[in-house]
């Protein structure tokens, strides 16, 4: 039996939307890849009973763990180490040593940042920040906020409550330390290794590859496999403990004989496999983009050392931006209309040629919600790609909202450019 | 007393963070602005009784509404409609009349897309999709899943479960006929206004701001304050009753006296603020980027309408991308170095320049993790933007990830243009 955890992640502005959290799925995958199954992440907002309520549902269900993100602020709305404390029957007080700490780590990151701090309230929120329930373990701050291991209290049962801050950058680099800690490392001990395999369709709908599914399902004894559809990719994720290897290999060889024209990936993303194949030959890629505003360009630069392959991109938004920096033709423009074929691969072309790259990608189309018309309606994309042998292009309509027409038109563009590079399902 | 809702995201790849949850954040802020507490969203993956846990969980809290999202597709880990029928106490049989609209919607959307179904899986699918518990609601599908309410069984007691689809299109389609059902209507009748407030100060620390607040929290009854700071932005949220909004005008009044030089809003983002104060002017801009890769064009291109205001950006990586698009003069680069306040004013002046535009905007930077040195670390950022009445100029060190500091900057950058343009607290 795998150890499990569950996670809570505090705060109003995650509930709400204002936020994305980010620590939930990133804590729930450094757990997996450690064999430690996580059922459910609850969010909830600034309010103790939500808090009280969500320790109580996790703490429950067979749990070996449980994670608490958030709520270690000097705010009085950052309420979770005392509430944790009292949840686990361990009343908290001040640790003056740990006051002191805190205090120099504010300090220096005020001095950087430059803040005129009012030292009585500068102190209040350290005191604060200092509060640890008796007998909890205290994790150093990596910014000015300390984690906590907090056990239940003797006599009583229940998994210890592992408390860390809100910020990503903070939990992260926290993280080895919170696995470290003796009561982590007991709670998790019954952990074995959990296996992740992904496999990536371009072009083949859900219900095909569940109806292949379901005629192998009782060769699959022992997988968890899930299938998600995301901007045109399908997406096939199996978890697995290495005894079910050997299934493993026989979902491989299914979806391989089924789906052998559309099965692009087992494991990169398609972002990866394109910088592989342009580092490779060692090319580089320039941009010229307009319905997607920046988008493409920004994908294309996330990556730390992308600075190696990309030479830049090009948003061209008005018509004359796409003449006089990409050198697409006034008079194509008249007569194609800049949402057109002919304009998508003068936008790679010419990208291709002002930034001296030796692949070109061009876009344009109509994000929506305006701008359409019956001839090309909202949706309308149109996408080209250039290289030293030879040319792609593709024109679609796509459905949804600006933002979904603006993001997919990026992934569409990647297998573009995938296919162009490495062959495999058009894009 | 205010009606309460629970939220169930489903799906592994949302627990897993392959795909970021929109529904949660999204239906909470729809039924927030009805009146409708919502005190958790838990996010569980597809295994039933990870599900059938959240759903016991909230629905025994004093809830009035559980709404479950995703898990209505046509593959066999979509088992959402059919766990929450047997957690109500009603089974689930075949609908026939809604099987043949489901199978007229796919057949519709497949065509569009131009897939090649093969007829038996995809009854199967349908066949699947068109099950409805017993004494159900059905919503009709806005994509090709319908929706349910399900009341509890005859002689339970238990909040309705209202069952939505994961795509926030269709989720958000069907939005309005879920609140017309009758079962949610009956939920959510002791629903109360609740109003919403934010203010937004730039360069003021979350301690200064907690110490303030303390010192009025006894005129502050009955005001629900949430405060968060993200990309250095420092967000003050309230929620109240009607009761409240005495006690909301004195914070207003608090918090202007105390900070009223940071105050820069109080509701607009930024974003908002600076789009506005150039469709004011009948003013055009253009973006010169280099560590954002894009983002910042992205960011000002994401608006319905941009098209009006933003004339293009160009995300010049490469040194002869700065020079050759953005007339960054050569001797500069090899002088002052790329990463320096000279070529921010260069970028953001040659692209106001070539795009020939009202305002320009310029960045240059080092986003990491590879590339810093002792004199310019990881993070050192220079942003530069330049406009018909004068220009401002901005450098510092941001600390966090790439993606923190890309992040970051776009913030930065657009606080430069509302001081720019607007005046208020200086970026």
């Amino acid at each position: 039996m795998a150890a499990r955890a569950g996670i809570v992640v505090t705060g109003t502005e995650v509930l709400t939307g204002r936020v994305a959290d980010r620590n939930g799925p990133w804590l729930a995958e450094a757990l997996r890849a450690r064999g430690v199954d996580v059922g459910s992440v609850v969010v909830v907002g600034d309010r103790p009973e939500d808090l009280r309520a969500a320790l109580g549902f996790l703490a429950g269900a067979g749990t070996d763990l449980v994670i608490t993100t958030g709520g270690l602020g000097p705010t009085a709305d950052d309420l979770t180490a005392a509430l944790v404390g009292d949840f686990q029957g361990r009343p908290s007080a001040l640790d003056p040593a740990l006051e002191q700490r805190i205090a120099e780590a504010v300090a220096r990151l005020s001095a950087r940042r430059g803040w005129r701090m009012d030292p009585a309230s500068t102190a209040a929120g350290v005191a604060k920040q200092a509060q640890v329930p008796a007998g909890a373990t205290v994790l150093e701050p990596v910014g000015t906020a300390p984690g906590l291991v907090v056990p239940v209290a003797d006599g009583r049962t229940g998994p210890p409550v592992l408390v860390l801050p809100g910020p990503p950058s903070e939990l992260q680099g926290m993280w080895p330390a919170a696995l470290a800690a003796e009561p982590v490392r007991r709670a998790l001990a019954g952990a074995t290794e959990l296996r992740q395999s992904t496999l990536r369709l371009w072009g083949t709908p859900e219900s095909e590859l569940a109806a292949a599914l379901r005629r192998v399902e009782d060769q699959l004894i022992g997988l968890e496999v899930t299938t998600c559809l995301r901007d045109g990719e399908l997406e096939i994720v199996t978890r697995y403990g290495p005894d079910a290897e050997p299934a493993q290999q026989r979902l491989v060889q299914a979806v391989t004989a089924d789906f052998g024209d559309t099965l692009f990936s087992d494991g990169p993303t398609v972002d990866e496999l394109v910088a592989a194949a342009l580092d490779e030959r060692g090319w580089t890629v320039g941009i010229g983009e307009s319905c997607t505003g920046g988008l493409l360009t920004a994908r294309f630069t996330a990556p730390p050392g992308s600075s190696r392959r990309v030479l830049g991109g090009v948003a061209a938004y008005a018509d004359d931006a796409k003449t006089q920096l990409l050198d697409v033709p006034a008079g194509m423009l008249a007569a194609a209309g800049a949402v057109s074929p002919e304009v998508a691969a003068a936008l790679a072309e010419g990208a291709r040629r002002r930034f001296g790259a030796d692949v070109g990608v061009g876009v344009t189309g109509i994000a929506g919600p305006g701008g359409g018309t019956a001839e090309k309606p909202v949706g309308t994309v149109h996408l080209a790609a250039a290289g030293p042998d030879g040319a792609a292009a593709r024109s679609l309509t796509l459905l949804g909202s600006r933002e979904a027409v603006r993001q997919r038109t990026t992934t569409l563009a990647l297998h573009l450019l995938r296919q162009l590079l490495l062959g495999g399902p058009a894009a």
